[in-house]
């Protein structure tokens, strides 16, 4: 038999979490915040940032979570990448909608962990400034917890957080020209 | 307005998928991966090794989900690290257990996804035999998505994974001391 221990800290502190680098699985582990804070009964709120163009199975995993979580897809697509219709000023605005909904979702006090999903990359693209995030970091409630994907992290963001990941590509079953599988790969 | 892609693959492929590396986020990606084939009525388990002896609120939030998936952890903590206090042995037991029940999980034929979590670290300690890994990966169903996570991951289950993330540490919050928090760390 195994005696469980069941840490606790003294002290709650709402910690910034980077998760960034040009591997698979920076979305995937927002995701999965969600699932181990509803364990917890934590509320997550995640906003993508540039995605809303192609069907996703968290859209409906989310749904089907017993817990108080929420998914709000604002955006487009990538922004820029072969194929992607959509004008840089329709990005731009939609970007800034996302930054709306989420100095919104803040000031409901309804959410333990908020995660911005892709801003990192946003920022590298200019649909959102620097300043509009750092704001974000520097005026969050201090036991909200701030989760930051995407490609490209900026310095300034890195510099502030508390955890940071990259999340490298070794390799990619792309590479080898076999296609996108659902629940792995969207 | 945006219209929505719905990608199919023409071919379904089973995946090798391993995330390694010392950073923060490989557990918490196998269990985004989870949330992802939810929504796709994918049914994905979950089988931990060296994990059970300290409460992560994944146990019960992969409860909540309202679709097949399923967790098992098999273990009695990280074996070598200070304060676990179970015998070298105990924890090999446990780990050649788990791969058992790997066994079983497969032959059911029940799911889609198998994540094997801390299996590529239990092997680096010898937990279990590389021949017992790459038996798993060689002989699994060819249409079953097999994910591997945990640090150190053998040179050979690279050499036959189709997509490896690689996640590294840039920071953490325990350089700083901060303590463990719930839904981010555990």
């Amino acid at each position: 038999m195994v005696e469980i221990t069941r840490l606790e800290p003294k002290e709650k502190t709402g910690l910034v979490v980077v998760i960034t680098g040009h591997g698979k699985g920076k979305t995937t582990t927002a995701l999965g915040i969600a699932v181990r804070a509803c364990g917890h009964n934590i509320g997550t709120c995640i906003i993508q940032f540039m995605k809303g163009d192609i069907y996703a199975g968290e859209w409906d995993g989310i749904k089907k979570m017993d817990c108080p979580v929420e998914l709000i897809s604002t955006g487009k697509g990538f922004c820029g990448i072969q194929g992607n219709p959509y004008p840089y000023e329709e990005h731009k605005e939609n970007a800034q909608d996302a930054l709306q909904i989420t100095h919104q979702k803040i000031e409901s006090g309804r959410w333990d962990i908020l995660i911005l999903d892709e801003i990192n990359n946003a920022l590298h693209l200019k649909l959102v400034d620097l300043d509009q995030v750092l704001e974000i970091i520097r005026t969050k409630p201090r036991e909200m917890h701030l989760v930051l994907t995407g490609r490209d992290a900026h310095p300034e963001v890195v510099e502030l957080a508390d955890t940071v990941s990259e999340v490298c590509e070794v390799k990619h079953a792309y590479q080898k020209e076999i296609e996108p599988q659902p629940g792995i790969d969207y």
